[in-house]
């Protein structure tokens, strides 16, 4: 499926609005990543998801995995693309150096994830689980973990997975069942069925080693008696070569929407031998080092199929001809106008693009809050990144299905077909709002923990960092007034939350809707101020001036429905959901 | 797949909130049907609904339909359930008594119409097709046409298809090839080749009717000089009988995103025998009284789709235990609380209901004023219908897509697997917003056509009429002060339309919203006063409380961006789209 690599905004993000050489040149760590050799990187990058993941997005969903005899087998070709990025060092880009990582900036890995997941879903969720559990056993591995695995994973060697579900227990934890059986060599014998794991077997690596939630027998009941372990599909030897096959096996692949190029393997555990990974009964605090970069990631995800959606649909829209401008011919010399002369099908191409652009800009800001909190021991910015995370997990993911079902409908019947492709992002697109925490975790996480816990400390000390930017003239009191409106709103729920415990999940998904389309104002608001006057800039002023006029003012509903309390849904008794 | 036919809901429209037999009195056609009759017939058609159409929703989508040698063969099962449906004389429900049809009223049919596509939208787009085409030939045709085709079509064993699309030409009809030349029998000769054609080519009926829109050699160019044609894949002999095979043929099969069970052909026309349908050069008229009916059935589609899936999600939702309540354990005998405690599910699965169920509502008044304009020659009500036909189309299939992908989010990781069904639902429904003319159309039919063209005067009308009814105390405030927003923006775009030609298309999608929305609320205002106080009542009381509350705020939204003029959108030049 076509994509073009969107180099210019990379460097637009990079250089003219966030100028993160400036931020760099004071990370020790950084000091190397010069303009010229980032550019170089995004590029290779935006080469490699064009031109050997891209071609492949079609491939695997028509041809999916298959499972025969506890094997799986990737679509054709994925193999081989997979090698590429692997070779590349492309998994260890934000990996520790020590161990053959790259070391660069999360905002810099960023927005070379978002070409990738925009190229190809189904291929990178292969790395991007990788990715995550090398950082979960660096955070929390012992020296001999780290030496054992990060190298291999960090170079594709062998594969990461992280096994948390079991089909009675989704996002509740504590139910958990999987069990660990202490054994006289320090490790344990895991037991038990999870299901839903991306990326659990497969044939691209050697090695696929799991993240594994169990239970220590005897351990205390619900969340608190989870551990973290790495259960390898080979146990590896002292000198890291690959020892004995390991007591796990996919019992069946789950026949999916879409992404159908992911292997999602059903995992049995039959007394498998696992290897504590941080403390015993810290599990889930191990689990969401992993799980924080797989949320920015699959945020990332969202944006890329909305980028790639928008793509498609522009194209579509400029080489189609049908109908006539409402004011006259546009093109009398041809039998019709192109259906860009139809103020409908720009509004839906300005949605998406609006949207995947603002998206983009805050989710680059988010990784750059990580980036400080992680070299410069910033602890305000490791709490607005905190607070960032769910955002950009949910409302990029929210917006990529959005635009993605808007691309498909210019594209009209041709859009319904699996022949045009663009079916097929909307079908991809569907599980990012569902997997690593569904958005409605993401929202309560927002709304309860992330907000209302602090009474709103973290959120309004962003709102004023945010408000020291430069912003176009033009936009800038709507951005005031934005800003304004989602601290009134803030205040409100925080205060009503004393009194009223369901209030924050009551409100959490429209209040995490109004804090995304905040950001987009604000992110809106720096781009039109920083944006010159060629094609590129034009485009950009153009489409915040559809922003600020088309799209904000739905925030003028969302506050007016927030003032609800949770009496409106809590009043319904059970029973009379099916009356 | 599991449904449960909404006989209740029917029957409190019909007889609490419409009371239609006080109009249906004044209706010499309707003298019949006595509100016992009605319920039984709601509950013969709910009953093959449940019982042997959705059984079948699965089996279709996993089976598809195949092509061979030109001929295809539907899902197993289907031909009977179809069998089934055609001998108890459904698809001649609102049919002309004089041929067969049982003349009921289109009000009526709408609510079994409903249960037929949620049960299985694919089977009945079979059936769906065969009613417009009865309705085109009854109005259009001549004496001998009706008397050939109409009982036939009725009773199932011959079944009807459109044909407009080609390849090239979506929307835009004037650029069609398909040409017809007049032969020395009267009849002409069709050649050219149509996309998309729904039930163009099955095994369910020994003949299919296409009705078919080509353009007469040496006639006007553009949509002027589009005739209807009668092209039957059997030739009639004069006694009715199966004359020669016609010469068309379905040259493949569409793969699509859903409807599986539904064979979408690509229909390669050469040189069939054709009939004249109507008068020469009034193609798109003969054509539309076609597609108003479908319009509406397609809105019917949407709200079936959104009521299953709720179904689907509030029985997940009931028997699912995860989480606790935020207010303390509520069920501290179990593992876990239901998934009803949890405030945000309860958002999702209260937003589904409330438009399932406000639609259902105000389609069933549409389907009055329909009955009405039709045996009452009242020109109110017709005006009245099409005005709303458009809205009932785009505002239920939006509000059922975004229905089914709610009704996914609930179920997490199931929802994005095949087994539990609901994914199905997502891919079936989205085609409701793009055939029949994408939703953008419908926007742009409605805010040009029926509101600006007429200076607003039907709208104003209808909503004076709809304030004549009796609404809940409580709610009639935000019902008026909805009005008098639907009026204000109203006036501002016809006022402003008179120096912007793109501003009607400009405003359209989010002014249709608006109206739809707007519909709801008074929907919602009389439903919440005609409800009883038991469980039935109760839970639509509660339903209105949220709809109030959380829902109708967005309107707040919608006027604002509604005050946009067209260049926010116009201004961005061509080339930059891609830029």
């Amino acid at each position: 499926m076509d994509y073009a690599a969107k180099e210019k905004d990379a460097d637009f993000l990079m250089n003219q609005v966030f100028k993160v050489q400036q931020n760099w040149s004071q990370i020790e760590a950084y000091q190397e990543f010069s303009e010229e050799l980032v550019r170089a990187v995004v590029a290779e990058g935006g080469r490699l998801a064009t031109e050997v993941m891209a071609p492949l997005n079609e491939v695997g969903d028509a041809h999916g995995c298959q499972l025969n005899d506890g094997e799986v087998t990737t679509p054709p070709g994925f193999k081989e693309a997979f090698a590429q990025i692997t070779e590349g060092g492309w998994l260890g880009l934000t990996g520790n150096p020590a161990f053959g990582g790259q070391g660069m900036p999360k905002s810099l890995a960023g927005l070379i994830e978002e070409m990738f997941w925009a190229a190809n879903s189904s291929l990178f969720l292969y790395g991007s689980l990788t990715v995550g559990a090398c950082l979960s056993i660096d955070a929390h591995g012992s020296a001999e973990q780290k030496q054992t695995y990060l190298e291999k994973l960090y170079s594709g060697q062998w594969t990461g997975a992280m096994a948390l579900t079991e089909s009675h227990a989704g996002t509740d934890l504590g139910m958990m069942r999987t069990k660990a059986e202490p054994q006289a060599d320090g490790s344990y014998r895991i037991t038990g069925t999870k299901i839903f794991i991306t990326s659990g077997e497969h044939d691209m690596a050697e090695n696929i080693v799991h993240l594994t939630l169990a239970r220590i027998v005897d351990g205390p009941k619900g969340t608190k008696g989870i551990s973290l372990f790495i259960v390898p599909k080979f146990v590896p030897n002292a000198d890291g070569s690959l020892g004995p096959r390991n007591g796990w096996s996919s019992g069946s692949l789950e026949h999916k929407m879409g992404i159908n190029g992911s292997a999602t393997s059903v995992i049995n555990y039959d007394g498998a031998r696992g290897f504590l990974l941080g403390e015993e009964h810290q599990g889930l605090a191990a689990m969401f080092t992993m799980m924080n970069y797989e949320r920015l990631s699959v945020g990332l995800q969202g944006l890329g199929a909305g980028d790639l959606a928008y793509q498609h649909s522009a194209r579509y829209a400029q080489d189609r001809i049908q109908g006539r401008s409402a004011t006259g011919a546009q093109h009398p010399d041809k039998e019709a106008d192109s259906l860009l002369v139809h103020p409908d099908v720009r509004r839906m191409l300005l949605t998406q693009r609006a949207y995947v652009e603002g998206c983009r800009a805050f989710a680059f800001f988010a990784g750059m809050q990580l980036d400080e909190a992680k070299h410069m021991g910033d602890e305000r910015a490791e709490r607005f990144g905190q607070l960032l995370t769910p955002v950009v997990k949910a409302f990029l993911t929210d917006k990529g299905l959005e635009g993605a079902v808007m691309a498909q409908q210019i594209l009209g019947g041709h859009g319904y077909v699996k022949e045009w492709g663009v079916e097929q992002i909307v079908r991809d697109a569907r599980i990012a709002q569902i997997y690593e925490g569904a958005n409605g975790i993401q929202a309560l996480d927002l709304a309860g923990r992330k907000v209302v816990r602090d009474g709103g400390k973290t959120l309004k000390e962003l709102l004023q960092v945010l408000a020291d930017f430069e912003l176009d003239a033009g936009h800038a009191p709507a951005v005031s007034e934005a800003f304004e409106r989602l601290r009134r709103v803030t205040d409100s729920m925080i205060a009503r939350s004393n009194e009223d415990a369901n209030l924050p999940g009551a409100v959490s998904a429209d209040f995490l809707d109004l804090v995304g389309m905040t950001l987009c104002a604000w992110a809106w608001g720096v781009m039109a101020q920083r944006a010159g006057d060629d094609d590129f800039g034009v485009a950009k002023k153009q489409t915040a001036r559809f922003f600020f006029a088309r799209l904000l003012p739905r925030t003028v509903g969302l506050e007016q429905g927030l003032m609800a309390d949770s009496d409106v849904l809590m009043d319904m008794p059970e029973a009379l959901f099916s009356a």
